[in-house]
C-alpha cells in the first residue's frame, strides 16, 4: 500500500481549490500512492467567516466530485475535510471513499479547537461549528482505517480506541498553527504511532502568509516505533510513503503493548 | 520546588548503592532540592536473578534507612524502586517519604516489561515479579504527585487516569535500555507531558557497560508543554530542576486540553 498526503495551498476561491486538489492527486497516483489523503478544510480558508459560506450538504458538488476522482483513479480517497451543511448545523467534515466512489464512511471533528495562547494565537471553532460524536474507523482493502481531524489528535484516548478497533493505519487532516505547530504536530504524531503501534499520517495545508490562519504544514508518516518516515517542509508538495503493515505486525509481536494493556486499573 | 534526580551507577552490593545514594541525595540537596527521584533499582542490579537475594519486606533495613534520610534532609524522597517481598511475591516497588520520614504511599510496577525484540533484546520481567494493582497519587506539601515504575509509563491511560485524580507533577522511575531509550524514552515524557498537562521527572540509573541489562541513563523532566528542560547524559550525575506549577496552571488555562476531553466518546 502507498500512501499519499496532498500538502496543498488554500486560497478563497472553492473551485480552484478543487482544481488544485485534483491535480495534486495526480500527481501523487503517478507516484504509485493508492490511498490518498487530503488536508483539513481542503477546499475552503480555516476561518470561521468561511465555513458558512462554503458548506454543503453531503452528496451535492464537493462531495459528488470526490466520489468521481475516486473511481477515476482506483483510489482510496480520505478526503481531508471540508464544511458540511446538516440543517441548521455546520462541521467540520472528512467524506472516505472506496476505489470504486462509494461513500464508506465519514468522520466529524469530534474536539473542536478552542485555543487561546496569550499574545500568540486565539481560535474558538466552538463559536460557529458543532462537534461531531466518536470516532470513525472503516474497513478498506488496505486493512482497517481510522480518521480523526486535528485537534482530534490532542486526545489519546481517541487514539487508543481507534486501535482497539482495529485500526491498522490513522490519517489525520489537520493545520496546526506556527505556535503548535513547532512544539506539538510531530511530537504527538510519533507518540500517537508508538503508544498504538499503528502508522500514523497527518495532511496539513501548505504555509500561507497573510492575515488569516497561517498553517505550518510539515504533513508527515510516522511509523508504528514512533519514526518519522517522510516529513515535508512548508511549500506545496506530495508525499508518497509505502505502508509496511507486516512490519507493523512485527512491531507488535516484538514489544506487544496493546497486549499489556491493564483496563481493569484505567 | 526544586526537583531533583539521582542518576546513579549501581552495582552488585547492596551497601555500597545505599552509600551512593545517600551521597548523590546529599549533592541535590546542597544544590537546592527538596523533592527527590531515586532510579528504579537503585539498590540492586536489575536482573532476574538478583530480586531475590536483594528483595526485602516493606519496613526493613532499606525502608528505615530511606525514612530516616528523608526526615534529615527535610525532603520529599521518591524512593526509586527497590525489590520488595511480601509473603511469597516479589514486587518492583517505588517507597514515598514524606519530609518528617513518613512513608505517605508506595506504587508497585503494575505493567511489567516483557520484551523480545528480535537479535536487539530479550527481558521477562514477569517470570520473577508479580505486578502491582493500579495507578500511585500521594500528596505532598508541593502538590499531588503521581509515582509510576518505567514500564508503566508505555501506558497513555495511566498517566491520564494519574492527572484526572490531580497529578500535577508524574516521577518515573526508570530504566530503558540500549534499544528502547534512544528510541522511546524522551519521546513518550514528553508526549505524556504535553498530553497531561503536567511536569514529568523521569530517572534512570547511569550506563554500564557489562553482561547484564545495559540502562540507557538520560533521566530528564519534561514541562507541561512538551519541553525537554534538562536531560543527564549516560553517566553518573545529579540534575535539579525548579518544578513552576504557577505555569502549569497558565498552559492549563491557555490550551484546555483536560476540560476538552470528551469521556463519553472513550
Amino acid at each position: 500500500m502507498k500512501l499519499g498526503l496532498i500538502q496543498m495551498t488554500v486560497v478563497d476561491n472553492k473551485e480552484q481549490n478543487m482544481t488544485k486538489a485534483k491535480e495534486l492527486i495526480e500527481k501523487a497516483v503517478a507516484r504509485g500512492a493508492n490511498l490518498v489523503l487530503l488536508p483539513e478544510m481542503f477546499n475552503c480558508p480555516y476561518d470561521n467567516s468561511c465555513f458558512g459560506d462554503y458548506a454543503e450538504v453531503e452528496g451535492d458538488m464537493t462531495y459528488q466530485a470526490l466520489s468521481v476522482w475516486a473511481k477515476a483513479y482506483g483510489i482510496v480517497l480520505v478526503a481531508g475535510s471540508v464544511p458540511e451543511r446538516d440543517g441548521e448545523q455546520l462541521y467540520n467534515t472528512c467524506y472516505i471513499f472506496d476505489e470504486n466512489g462509494r461513500g464508506i464512511g465519514k468522520h466529524r471533528k469530534t474536539h473542536l479547537f478552542d485555543i487561546d495562547v496569550k499574545g500568540k494565537i486565539r481560535f474558538m471553532e466552538s463559536e460557529v461549528l458543532t462537534a461531531g460524536d466518536g470516532i470513525t474507523v472503516v474497513d478498506t482493502q488496505y486493512g482497517k482505517i481510522g480518521v480523526c481531524i486535528c485537534y482530534d489528535i490532542r486526545f489519546p484516548e481517541f487514539a487508543r480506541k481507534m486501535a482497539l478497533e482495529g485500526a491498522q493505519l490513522i490519517l489525520v487532516p489537520g493545520a496546526f498553527n506556527m505556535t503548535t505547530g513547532p512544539a506539538h504536530w510531530q511530537l504527538t504524531a510519533r507518540a500517537r504511532a508508538l503508544d498504538n503501534q499503528v502508522y500514523y499520517g497527518l495532511c496539513s495545508p501548505a504555509r500561507m502568509l497573510g492575515d488569516g490562519y497561517v498553517a505550518y504544514g510539515h504533513s508527515l508518516v510516522t511509523s508504528p516505533w514512533g519514526e518519522v518516515l517522510q516529513e515535508l517542509d512548508d511549500q506545496e508538495g506530495v508525499l508518497v510513503q509505502t505502508i509496511d503493515l507486516d512490519y507493523e505486525a512485527d512491531i507488535r509481536a516484538q514489544l506487544p503493548l496493546l497486549k499489556h494493556r491493564k483496563p481493569e486499573y484505567y
